[in-house]
Protein backbone atom coordinates (compact mmCIF):
# COMPACT_ATOMS: atom_id res chain seq x y z
CA UNK A 1 0.00 0.00 0.00
CA UNK A 2 1.19 3.77 -1.07
CA UNK A 3 0.60 6.07 1.75
CA UNK A 4 -0.21 9.60 0.53
CA UNK A 5 0.57 11.38 4.21
CA UNK A 6 -2.71 13.95 4.41
CA UNK A 7 -1.69 15.44 7.61
CA UNK A 8 0.27 18.82 5.95
CA UNK A 9 -2.91 20.22 4.87
CA UNK A 10 -3.99 24.20 5.79
CA UNK A 11 -7.82 23.04 5.71
CA UNK A 12 -7.02 21.51 9.32
CA UNK A 13 -6.98 24.21 12.12
CA UNK A 14 -3.92 23.64 13.50
CA UNK A 15 -1.55 23.24 10.02
CA UNK A 16 -3.46 26.87 9.13
CA UNK A 17 -2.79 28.60 11.99
CA UNK A 18 1.13 27.03 11.34
CA UNK A 19 0.92 28.34 7.51
CA UNK A 20 -0.31 31.96 8.95
CA UNK A 21 2.50 31.80 11.52
CA UNK A 22 4.62 30.45 9.50
CA UNK A 23 5.51 28.08 12.68
CA UNK A 24 8.20 25.94 10.46
CA UNK A 25 8.61 23.43 13.70
CA UNK A 26 5.26 22.26 13.55
CA UNK A 27 5.54 21.74 10.03
CA UNK A 28 8.66 19.65 9.83
CA UNK A 29 7.91 17.43 12.88
CA UNK A 30 4.68 16.24 11.32
CA UNK A 31 6.61 16.01 8.10
CA UNK A 32 9.04 13.71 10.06
CA UNK A 33 6.48 11.74 11.84
CA UNK A 34 4.69 10.82 8.77
CA UNK A 35 7.48 9.27 6.77
CA UNK A 36 8.62 7.60 10.22
CA UNK A 37 5.17 6.15 10.19
CA UNK A 38 6.27 4.77 6.28
CA UNK A 39 3.93 7.47 4.49
CA UNK A 40 5.30 7.16 0.43
CA UNK A 41 4.85 10.93 -0.47
CA UNK A 42 4.22 13.97 2.10
CA UNK A 43 1.28 16.04 0.68
CA UNK A 44 1.17 19.79 0.78
CA UNK A 45 -1.63 21.06 0.90
CA UNK A 46 -2.23 25.34 1.13
CA UNK A 47 -5.57 26.26 1.62
CA UNK A 48 -4.85 29.73 1.13
CA UNK A 49 -6.15 32.00 -1.40
CA UNK A 50 -4.57 31.32 -4.59
CA UNK A 51 -2.42 34.51 -4.65
CA UNK A 52 -0.30 33.51 -2.23
CA UNK A 53 -0.82 29.43 -2.62
CA UNK A 54 2.35 29.02 -4.87
CA UNK A 55 4.44 30.97 -1.81
CA UNK A 56 3.22 29.09 0.42
CA UNK A 57 3.55 25.61 -0.92
CA UNK A 58 7.40 26.57 -1.58
CA UNK A 59 7.49 27.64 2.16
CA UNK A 60 6.13 24.21 2.98
CA UNK A 61 7.81 21.84 0.45
CA UNK A 62 11.08 23.91 1.41
CA UNK A 63 10.48 22.19 5.00
CA UNK A 64 9.29 18.65 4.23
CA UNK A 65 12.44 18.16 1.90
CA UNK A 66 14.42 20.22 5.29
CA UNK A 67 12.68 17.19 7.65
CA UNK A 68 12.56 14.25 5.20
CA UNK A 69 13.55 12.50 2.50
CA UNK A 70 10.40 11.35 1.58
CA UNK A 71 9.09 12.88 -1.99
CA UNK A 72 6.56 15.46 -1.60
CA UNK A 73 2.98 15.21 -3.10
CA UNK A 74 1.65 18.94 -4.29
CA UNK A 75 -1.96 19.09 -3.43
CA UNK A 76 -3.49 21.90 -4.96
CA UNK A 77 -7.08 22.46 -6.82
CA UNK A 78 -4.74 24.22 -9.31
CA UNK A 79 -3.32 22.43 -11.93
CA UNK A 80 -1.33 25.70 -13.00
CA UNK A 81 -0.37 26.13 -9.38
CA UNK A 82 1.12 22.22 -8.92
CA UNK A 83 2.64 22.64 -12.20
CA UNK A 84 4.93 25.60 -10.90
CA UNK A 85 5.29 23.69 -8.02
CA UNK A 86 8.03 20.90 -9.65
CA UNK A 87 10.20 23.19 -9.36
CA UNK A 88 10.61 23.32 -5.69
CA UNK A 89 11.32 19.48 -5.25
CA UNK A 90 14.50 18.04 -4.91
CA UNK A 91 13.25 14.73 -6.14
CA UNK A 92 10.60 13.80 -8.59
CA UNK A 93 6.83 13.18 -6.20
CA UNK A 94 3.41 13.13 -6.95
CA UNK A 95 0.78 15.85 -8.52
CA UNK A 96 -2.62 15.59 -6.42
CA UNK A 97 -4.58 15.84 -8.69
CA UNK A 98 -5.45 16.89 -12.62
CA UNK A 99 -8.74 14.84 -13.92
CA UNK A 100 -10.17 15.11 -17.71
CA UNK A 101 -11.91 18.23 -16.47
CA UNK A 102 -11.13 22.20 -17.61
CA UNK A 103 -7.87 20.93 -19.76
CA UNK A 104 -5.64 20.17 -16.45
CA UNK A 105 -4.13 16.98 -17.49
CA UNK A 106 -2.72 19.29 -20.81
CA UNK A 107 -1.17 21.61 -17.90
CA UNK A 108 0.50 19.14 -15.93
CA UNK A 109 1.43 16.22 -18.24
CA UNK A 110 3.48 18.21 -20.18
CA UNK A 111 5.51 19.03 -16.97
CA UNK A 112 6.24 15.67 -15.79
CA UNK A 113 6.04 14.23 -18.81
CA UNK A 114 9.92 12.84 -19.00
CA UNK A 115 10.60 12.50 -15.42
CA UNK A 116 9.77 10.48 -12.62
CA UNK A 117 6.83 12.25 -11.08
CA UNK A 118 3.55 10.45 -10.59
CA UNK A 119 -0.08 12.16 -10.74
CA UNK A 120 -3.04 10.98 -8.91
CA UNK A 121 -5.77 11.23 -11.68
CA UNK A 122 -9.61 11.71 -10.75
CA UNK A 123 -12.30 10.15 -13.67
CA UNK A 124 -14.37 13.06 -13.58
CA UNK A 125 -14.52 15.07 -16.88
CA UNK A 126 -16.14 18.54 -18.24
CA UNK A 127 -19.32 16.69 -17.81
CA UNK A 128 -18.77 16.34 -13.99
CA UNK A 129 -18.43 13.21 -11.80
CA UNK A 130 -19.90 10.57 -14.06
CA UNK A 131 -22.75 8.94 -12.78
CA UNK A 132 -22.49 5.03 -14.08
CA UNK A 133 -19.52 2.40 -13.56
CA UNK A 134 -19.24 2.66 -18.04
CA UNK A 135 -18.87 6.30 -18.26
CA UNK A 136 -16.33 6.28 -15.29
CA UNK A 137 -14.55 3.70 -17.44
CA UNK A 138 -15.42 5.61 -20.51
CA UNK A 139 -13.10 9.11 -18.53
CA UNK A 140 -10.49 6.19 -17.61
CA UNK A 141 -9.69 5.53 -21.04
CA UNK A 142 -9.92 9.22 -22.25
CA UNK A 143 -7.23 9.37 -19.46
CA UNK A 144 -5.47 6.91 -20.44
CA UNK A 145 -5.08 8.13 -23.86
CA UNK A 146 -3.87 11.41 -22.50
CA UNK A 147 -1.44 10.17 -20.60
CA UNK A 148 0.11 8.14 -23.22
CA UNK A 149 0.59 10.89 -25.59
CA UNK A 150 2.59 12.43 -23.36
CA UNK A 151 4.50 9.00 -22.43
CA UNK A 152 3.34 8.73 -19.01
CA UNK A 153 2.92 5.19 -18.14
CA UNK A 154 0.77 3.29 -16.24
CA UNK A 155 2.85 2.97 -13.63
CA UNK A 156 2.56 6.37 -12.39
CA UNK A 157 -0.89 7.15 -12.39
CA UNK A 158 -2.84 6.69 -9.11
CA UNK A 159 -6.38 6.70 -10.85
CA UNK A 160 -8.83 7.91 -8.28
CA UNK A 161 -12.84 6.77 -8.94
CA UNK A 162 -13.91 9.22 -7.00
CA UNK A 163 -15.74 7.60 -3.73
CA UNK A 164 -19.00 8.65 -3.09
CA UNK A 165 -20.69 9.37 0.39
CA UNK A 166 -22.42 5.93 1.32
CA UNK A 167 -25.14 7.30 3.11
CA UNK A 168 -27.40 7.84 0.10
CA UNK A 169 -26.38 4.54 -1.46
CA UNK A 170 -28.91 2.05 -2.07
CA UNK A 171 -26.13 -0.77 -3.38
CA UNK A 172 -23.03 -0.07 -0.76
CA UNK A 173 -19.58 0.15 -2.56
CA UNK A 174 -20.63 -2.76 -5.18
CA UNK A 175 -20.38 -0.08 -8.07
CA UNK A 176 -16.96 1.89 -6.95
CA UNK A 177 -15.42 -1.72 -6.55
CA UNK A 178 -16.67 -2.88 -9.87
CA UNK A 179 -15.32 -0.01 -11.31
CA UNK A 180 -11.82 -1.00 -9.48
CA UNK A 181 -11.85 -4.10 -10.29
CA UNK A 182 -12.33 -3.28 -14.18
CA UNK A 183 -9.41 -0.45 -14.35
CA UNK A 184 -7.14 -3.16 -12.79
CA UNK A 185 -7.93 -5.50 -15.20
CA UNK A 186 -7.70 -3.34 -17.89
CA UNK A 187 -4.93 -1.85 -16.84
CA UNK A 188 -2.93 -3.92 -13.97
CA UNK A 189 -0.03 -1.55 -13.72
CA UNK A 190 -2.38 1.76 -12.96
CA UNK A 191 -2.13 2.55 -8.83
CA UNK A 192 -6.08 2.95 -7.68
CA UNK A 193 -6.30 5.46 -4.92
CA UNK A 194 -8.91 7.31 -3.14
CA UNK A 195 -9.44 10.00 -0.11
CA UNK A 196 -10.81 7.46 2.16
CA UNK A 197 -12.95 9.85 3.81
CA UNK A 198 -15.65 11.14 1.69
CA UNK A 199 -17.36 7.56 2.09
CA UNK A 200 -18.64 8.21 5.78
CA UNK A 201 -19.89 11.51 4.79
CA UNK A 202 -22.71 12.67 7.13
CA UNK A 203 -22.79 9.17 9.36
CA UNK A 204 -21.68 9.30 12.59
CA UNK A 205 -18.59 7.18 14.03
CA UNK A 206 -17.26 7.43 10.45
CA UNK A 207 -13.66 6.07 11.30
CA UNK A 208 -15.56 2.78 10.98
CA UNK A 209 -17.04 3.30 7.86
CA UNK A 210 -13.28 4.79 6.81
CA UNK A 211 -11.63 2.06 7.68
CA UNK A 212 -13.75 -0.95 6.46
CA UNK A 213 -13.93 1.06 3.81
CA UNK A 214 -10.25 0.60 2.68
CA UNK A 215 -10.25 -2.97 3.54
CA UNK A 216 -12.57 -3.84 1.11
CA UNK A 217 -11.11 -1.14 -1.59
CA UNK A 218 -8.02 -3.19 -1.06
CA UNK A 219 -9.34 -6.87 -1.99
CA UNK A 220 -10.71 -4.46 -4.90
CA UNK A 221 -6.96 -3.49 -6.08
CA UNK A 222 -6.68 -0.23 -4.24
CA UNK A 223 -3.48 0.21 -3.59
CA UNK A 224 -2.50 3.92 -2.99
CA UNK A 225 -4.47 5.37 -0.33
CA UNK A 226 -4.34 9.40 1.08
CA UNK A 227 -4.80 9.08 4.46
CA UNK A 228 -2.90 10.18 8.18
CA UNK A 229 -0.34 7.56 8.68
CA UNK A 230 -0.59 8.33 12.18
CA UNK A 231 -3.58 7.08 12.74
CA UNK A 232 -2.33 3.78 14.24
CA UNK A 233 -5.41 1.53 14.29
CA UNK A 234 -6.04 2.44 10.58
CA UNK A 235 -2.54 1.32 9.73
CA UNK A 236 -2.85 -1.84 12.27
CA UNK A 237 -5.67 -2.75 9.82
CA UNK A 238 -4.19 -1.94 6.58
CA UNK A 239 -1.25 -3.99 7.27
CA UNK A 240 -3.73 -6.64 8.25
CA UNK A 241 -5.74 -6.30 5.15
CA UNK A 242 -1.88 -6.72 3.25
CA UNK A 243 -1.16 -10.14 5.44
CA UNK A 244 -4.97 -11.74 4.58
CA UNK A 245 -4.51 -10.50 1.11
CA UNK A 246 -1.42 -12.50 0.08
CA UNK A 247 0.41 -9.33 -0.30
CA UNK A 248 2.76 -10.29 2.50
CA UNK A 249 4.45 -13.53 3.10
CA UNK A 250 4.56 -15.01 6.24
CA UNK A 251 3.44 -11.96 7.65
CA UNK A 252 7.04 -10.20 7.69
CA UNK A 253 5.69 -6.75 6.84
CA UNK A 254 3.22 -6.78 9.48
CA UNK A 255 5.69 -8.03 12.34
CA UNK A 256 8.36 -5.77 10.98
CA UNK A 257 5.94 -2.55 11.20
CA UNK A 258 4.60 -3.48 14.45
CA UNK A 259 8.05 -3.73 15.94
CA UNK A 260 8.47 -0.44 14.52
CA UNK A 261 5.55 0.74 16.50
CA UNK A 262 3.60 1.91 13.15
CA UNK A 263 0.68 0.35 15.01
CA UNK A 264 -0.21 -1.68 17.89
CA UNK A 265 1.30 -1.48 22.09
CA UNK A 266 4.81 -3.34 22.65
CA UNK B 1 -24.69 -10.63 10.72
CA UNK B 2 -25.66 -13.17 13.17
CA UNK B 3 -23.54 -12.40 16.24
CA UNK B 4 -23.04 -15.34 18.56
CA UNK B 5 -21.82 -13.83 21.94
CA UNK B 6 -18.59 -15.89 23.22
CA UNK B 7 -18.03 -13.98 26.51
CA UNK B 8 -20.06 -16.61 28.62
CA UNK B 9 -16.79 -19.35 28.05
CA UNK B 10 -15.48 -21.47 31.24
CA UNK B 11 -12.16 -20.69 29.66
CA UNK B 12 -12.17 -17.17 30.36
CA UNK B 13 -10.39 -16.59 33.92
CA UNK B 14 -13.19 -14.18 35.67
CA UNK B 15 -15.92 -16.50 34.17
CA UNK B 16 -14.06 -19.54 35.28
CA UNK B 17 -14.04 -18.08 38.54
CA UNK B 18 -17.66 -17.04 38.55
CA UNK B 19 -18.67 -20.57 37.75
CA UNK B 20 -16.31 -22.28 40.56
CA UNK B 21 -17.68 -19.83 42.68
CA UNK B 22 -21.73 -19.83 41.41
CA UNK B 23 -21.15 -16.19 41.24
CA UNK B 24 -25.03 -15.69 39.55
CA UNK B 25 -24.99 -12.31 38.78
CA UNK B 26 -21.65 -11.92 37.32
CA UNK B 27 -23.40 -14.53 34.25
CA UNK B 28 -26.67 -12.67 34.32
CA UNK B 29 -25.03 -8.97 33.50
CA UNK B 30 -22.27 -10.73 31.13
CA UNK B 31 -25.47 -12.43 29.12
CA UNK B 32 -27.55 -9.57 29.53
CA UNK B 33 -25.50 -7.02 28.34
CA UNK B 34 -24.55 -8.95 25.40
CA UNK B 35 -28.08 -9.56 24.61
CA UNK B 36 -28.56 -5.49 24.78
CA UNK B 37 -25.13 -5.32 22.16
CA UNK B 38 -27.15 -7.21 19.51
CA UNK B 39 -25.74 -10.68 20.48
CA UNK B 40 -28.41 -13.37 18.62
CA UNK B 41 -27.16 -15.91 20.59
CA UNK B 42 -25.76 -16.45 24.16
CA UNK B 43 -22.86 -19.11 23.92
CA UNK B 44 -22.60 -21.15 27.25
CA UNK B 45 -19.52 -23.04 27.67
CA UNK B 46 -18.44 -24.78 30.49
CA UNK B 47 -14.98 -25.84 30.44
CA UNK B 48 -15.22 -28.11 33.18
CA UNK B 49 -14.39 -31.51 33.77
CA UNK B 50 -16.94 -33.58 31.50
CA UNK B 51 -18.39 -35.37 34.78
CA UNK B 52 -19.62 -32.24 35.96
CA UNK B 53 -20.32 -30.04 32.67
CA UNK B 54 -23.63 -30.91 32.01
CA UNK B 55 -24.77 -29.58 35.64
CA UNK B 56 -22.48 -26.81 35.22
CA UNK B 57 -24.20 -25.59 31.86
CA UNK B 58 -27.61 -25.88 33.54
CA UNK B 59 -27.05 -24.09 35.89
CA UNK B 60 -25.78 -21.28 33.06
CA UNK B 61 -28.27 -22.17 30.77
CA UNK B 62 -31.09 -21.14 33.42
CA UNK B 63 -29.02 -18.05 34.50
CA UNK B 64 -28.88 -16.68 31.00
CA UNK B 65 -32.46 -17.27 30.33
CA UNK B 66 -33.59 -15.70 33.20
CA UNK B 67 -31.61 -12.26 32.49
CA UNK B 68 -32.08 -11.85 28.98
CA UNK B 69 -34.95 -13.43 25.98
CA UNK B 70 -32.07 -14.46 23.72
CA UNK B 71 -31.84 -18.21 22.34
CA UNK B 72 -28.85 -19.79 23.90
CA UNK B 73 -25.67 -21.38 21.90
CA UNK B 74 -24.97 -24.53 24.26
CA UNK B 75 -21.04 -24.94 23.39
CA UNK B 76 -19.32 -28.43 24.11
CA UNK B 77 -16.74 -30.51 22.97
CA UNK B 78 -19.05 -33.39 23.47
CA UNK B 79 -21.93 -34.04 21.36
CA UNK B 80 -23.51 -35.89 24.10
CA UNK B 81 -23.02 -32.76 26.65
CA UNK B 82 -24.94 -30.49 23.59
CA UNK B 83 -27.78 -33.09 22.71
CA UNK B 84 -28.39 -33.21 26.35
CA UNK B 85 -28.65 -29.89 27.66
CA UNK B 86 -31.27 -28.93 25.09
CA UNK B 87 -33.67 -29.85 27.98
CA UNK B 88 -32.69 -26.90 29.36
CA UNK B 89 -33.48 -24.76 27.25
CA UNK B 90 -37.05 -22.86 27.11
CA UNK B 91 -36.59 -22.25 23.29
CA UNK B 92 -34.93 -23.26 20.17
CA UNK B 93 -31.25 -22.05 20.27
CA UNK B 94 -27.82 -23.17 18.39
CA UNK B 95 -25.70 -26.36 19.03
CA UNK B 96 -21.60 -25.03 19.11
CA UNK B 97 -21.09 -27.61 17.37
CA UNK B 98 -20.59 -30.52 15.16
CA UNK B 99 -18.44 -32.07 12.35
CA UNK B 100 -18.17 -35.33 10.42
CA UNK B 101 -15.84 -36.33 13.31
CA UNK B 102 -17.08 -39.30 15.49
CA UNK B 103 -20.37 -39.75 14.48
CA UNK B 104 -20.80 -36.20 16.25
CA UNK B 105 -23.52 -35.43 13.59
CA UNK B 106 -25.59 -38.62 14.70
CA UNK B 107 -25.90 -37.78 18.21
CA UNK B 108 -27.19 -34.32 17.76
CA UNK B 109 -28.83 -33.90 14.37
CA UNK B 110 -31.52 -36.44 15.54
CA UNK B 111 -32.39 -35.07 18.59
CA UNK B 112 -32.82 -31.20 16.76
CA UNK B 113 -34.62 -32.64 14.12
CA UNK B 114 -37.95 -32.11 14.22
CA UNK B 115 -37.84 -28.25 15.68
CA UNK B 116 -36.15 -24.68 15.47
CA UNK B 117 -33.06 -25.61 16.87
CA UNK B 118 -29.76 -24.48 14.31
CA UNK B 119 -26.31 -26.11 14.70
CA UNK B 120 -22.68 -25.01 13.57
CA UNK B 121 -21.32 -27.42 11.94
CA UNK B 122 -17.33 -27.87 11.31
CA UNK B 123 -16.14 -29.03 8.27
CA UNK B 124 -13.93 -31.53 9.65
CA UNK B 125 -14.60 -35.33 9.30
CA UNK B 126 -12.40 -38.82 10.95
CA UNK B 127 -9.15 -37.96 8.57
CA UNK B 128 -9.30 -34.65 10.79
CA UNK B 129 -8.92 -30.70 8.98
CA UNK B 130 -8.37 -30.70 4.95
CA UNK B 131 -5.92 -29.17 3.59
CA UNK B 132 -7.39 -28.69 0.25
CA UNK B 133 -10.80 -26.20 -0.63
CA UNK B 134 -11.43 -29.26 -2.61
CA UNK B 135 -11.42 -31.65 0.49
CA UNK B 136 -13.54 -29.20 2.21
CA UNK B 137 -16.14 -28.92 0.06
CA UNK B 138 -16.26 -32.72 -0.01
CA UNK B 139 -17.19 -33.08 3.98
CA UNK B 140 -19.56 -29.68 3.14
CA UNK B 141 -21.32 -32.08 0.75
CA UNK B 142 -21.04 -35.39 3.42
CA UNK B 143 -22.68 -32.56 6.02
CA UNK B 144 -25.46 -31.71 3.55
CA UNK B 145 -26.47 -35.34 3.00
CA UNK B 146 -26.35 -35.99 6.89
CA UNK B 147 -28.80 -33.30 7.28
CA UNK B 148 -31.43 -33.88 4.84
CA UNK B 149 -31.35 -37.42 6.45
CA UNK B 150 -32.58 -35.64 9.54
CA UNK B 151 -34.57 -32.91 7.33
CA UNK B 152 -32.35 -30.24 8.76
CA UNK B 153 -32.70 -27.41 6.10
CA UNK B 154 -29.26 -25.89 5.11
CA UNK B 155 -30.74 -22.70 6.92
CA UNK B 156 -30.74 -24.31 10.21
CA UNK B 157 -26.53 -25.14 9.72
CA UNK B 158 -24.32 -22.32 10.42
CA UNK B 159 -20.97 -23.74 8.21
CA UNK B 160 -17.54 -23.07 10.06
CA UNK B 161 -15.02 -23.69 7.17
CA UNK B 162 -12.22 -23.55 10.53
CA UNK B 163 -10.26 -20.63 9.72
CA UNK B 164 -6.34 -21.97 9.94
CA UNK B 165 -3.56 -19.24 10.91
CA UNK B 166 -2.46 -16.68 8.60
CA UNK B 167 1.33 -16.50 10.26
CA UNK B 168 2.35 -19.76 8.26
CA UNK B 169 0.00 -19.32 4.94
CA UNK B 170 1.31 -18.29 1.69
CA UNK B 171 -1.50 -16.91 0.22
CA UNK B 172 -3.29 -15.06 2.58
CA UNK B 173 -6.45 -16.19 3.13
CA UNK B 174 -7.88 -16.52 -0.62
CA UNK B 175 -8.27 -20.67 0.01
CA UNK B 176 -10.82 -19.80 3.06
CA UNK B 177 -12.47 -17.03 1.03
CA UNK B 178 -13.07 -19.20 -2.34
CA UNK B 179 -14.43 -22.14 0.20
CA UNK B 180 -16.70 -19.61 1.49
CA UNK B 181 -17.90 -18.17 -1.60
CA UNK B 182 -18.24 -21.99 -3.42
CA UNK B 183 -20.26 -23.05 -0.17
CA UNK B 184 -22.81 -19.63 -0.62
CA UNK B 185 -22.48 -20.90 -4.30
CA UNK B 186 -23.89 -24.06 -3.84
CA UNK B 187 -26.06 -23.40 -0.91
CA UNK B 188 -27.25 -20.02 -0.53
CA UNK B 189 -28.98 -20.36 2.66
CA UNK B 190 -26.52 -21.87 4.95
CA UNK B 191 -24.81 -19.46 7.09
CA UNK B 192 -21.09 -19.02 7.36
CA UNK B 193 -19.54 -18.70 10.25
CA UNK B 194 -16.27 -18.99 12.16
CA UNK B 195 -14.01 -18.01 15.32
CA UNK B 196 -12.18 -14.88 14.05
CA UNK B 197 -9.55 -15.15 16.24
CA UNK B 198 -7.84 -18.59 15.44
CA UNK B 199 -6.61 -16.48 12.41
CA UNK B 200 -3.93 -14.09 14.23
CA UNK B 201 -2.45 -16.91 16.20
CA UNK B 202 1.03 -16.22 16.92
CA UNK B 203 1.12 -12.72 15.51
CA UNK B 204 0.95 -9.28 17.86
CA UNK B 205 -1.54 -6.93 17.53
CA UNK B 206 -3.83 -9.37 17.12
CA UNK B 207 -7.01 -7.55 16.95
CA UNK B 208 -6.04 -5.95 13.50
CA UNK B 209 -5.85 -9.29 12.01
CA UNK B 210 -8.81 -10.69 13.52
CA UNK B 211 -11.50 -7.07 12.67
CA UNK B 212 -9.80 -7.10 8.94
CA UNK B 213 -10.38 -10.51 8.43
CA UNK B 214 -14.00 -10.62 9.70
CA UNK B 215 -14.64 -7.76 6.82
CA UNK B 216 -12.95 -9.58 3.95
CA UNK B 217 -14.56 -12.65 5.00
CA UNK B 218 -18.03 -10.77 5.08
CA UNK B 219 -17.41 -9.69 1.54
CA UNK B 220 -17.17 -13.79 0.86
CA UNK B 221 -20.73 -14.29 2.37
CA UNK B 222 -19.88 -15.28 5.77
CA UNK B 223 -22.63 -14.23 8.09
CA UNK B 224 -22.54 -15.40 11.63
CA UNK B 225 -19.51 -15.10 13.71
CA UNK B 226 -18.99 -16.19 17.35
CA UNK B 227 -16.97 -13.19 18.64
CA UNK B 228 -17.65 -10.76 21.58
CA UNK B 229 -20.68 -7.89 21.07
CA UNK B 230 -18.98 -5.84 23.53
CA UNK B 231 -16.15 -5.06 21.66
CA UNK B 232 -17.28 -1.62 20.12
CA UNK B 233 -14.48 -1.24 17.99
CA UNK B 234 -15.45 -4.87 16.03
CA UNK B 235 -18.87 -4.09 16.12
CA UNK B 236 -18.48 -0.77 14.27
CA UNK B 237 -16.72 -2.07 11.96
CA UNK B 238 -19.52 -4.97 11.83
CA UNK B 239 -22.20 -2.70 11.11
CA UNK B 240 -19.82 -0.43 8.67
CA UNK B 241 -19.00 -3.38 6.36
CA UNK B 242 -22.82 -4.51 6.31
CA UNK B 243 -23.90 -1.06 4.81
CA UNK B 244 -20.37 -0.91 2.35
CA UNK B 245 -21.56 -4.61 1.21
CA UNK B 246 -25.25 -3.01 0.08
CA UNK B 247 -26.98 -4.78 3.11
CA UNK B 248 -28.06 -2.40 5.00
CA UNK B 249 -29.89 0.20 2.99
CA UNK B 250 -29.59 4.25 3.67
CA UNK B 251 -27.61 2.82 6.40
CA UNK B 252 -30.80 2.71 8.74
CA UNK B 253 -29.04 -0.40 10.88
CA UNK B 254 -25.89 1.40 11.21
CA UNK B 255 -27.43 4.30 12.04
CA UNK B 256 -29.12 2.77 14.97
CA UNK B 257 -26.61 0.61 16.22
CA UNK B 258 -24.42 3.88 17.04
CA UNK B 259 -27.60 5.52 18.61
CA UNK B 260 -28.07 2.29 20.62
CA UNK B 261 -24.42 2.78 22.19
CA UNK B 262 -23.41 -0.28 20.12
CA UNK B 263 -20.30 1.37 18.80
CA UNK B 264 -18.81 4.65 18.69
CA UNK B 265 -19.51 8.15 21.18
CA UNK B 266 -22.56 10.26 21.21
Amino acid sequence: MIIIGEKLNGSIPSVGRAIAERDAALIRDIAKRQADAGAAFIDVCASTPEEVELETLKWMIDLVQDATDAPIAIDSPSAKICAAAVQYCNKPGLINSVSMEGGKADVVFPVIAASGWQCVALLSDDSGIPKSAEKRLEVFDALMQKAAQYKIGPERLHVDPLIEMLCTSEDGIEKILATMKAIKALQPAVHLTGGASNISFNLPARKYINRAFIILAMAAGMDSAILDPLNKDMMGLIYAAEALLGQDEMCIGYINAFRAGIFGEK
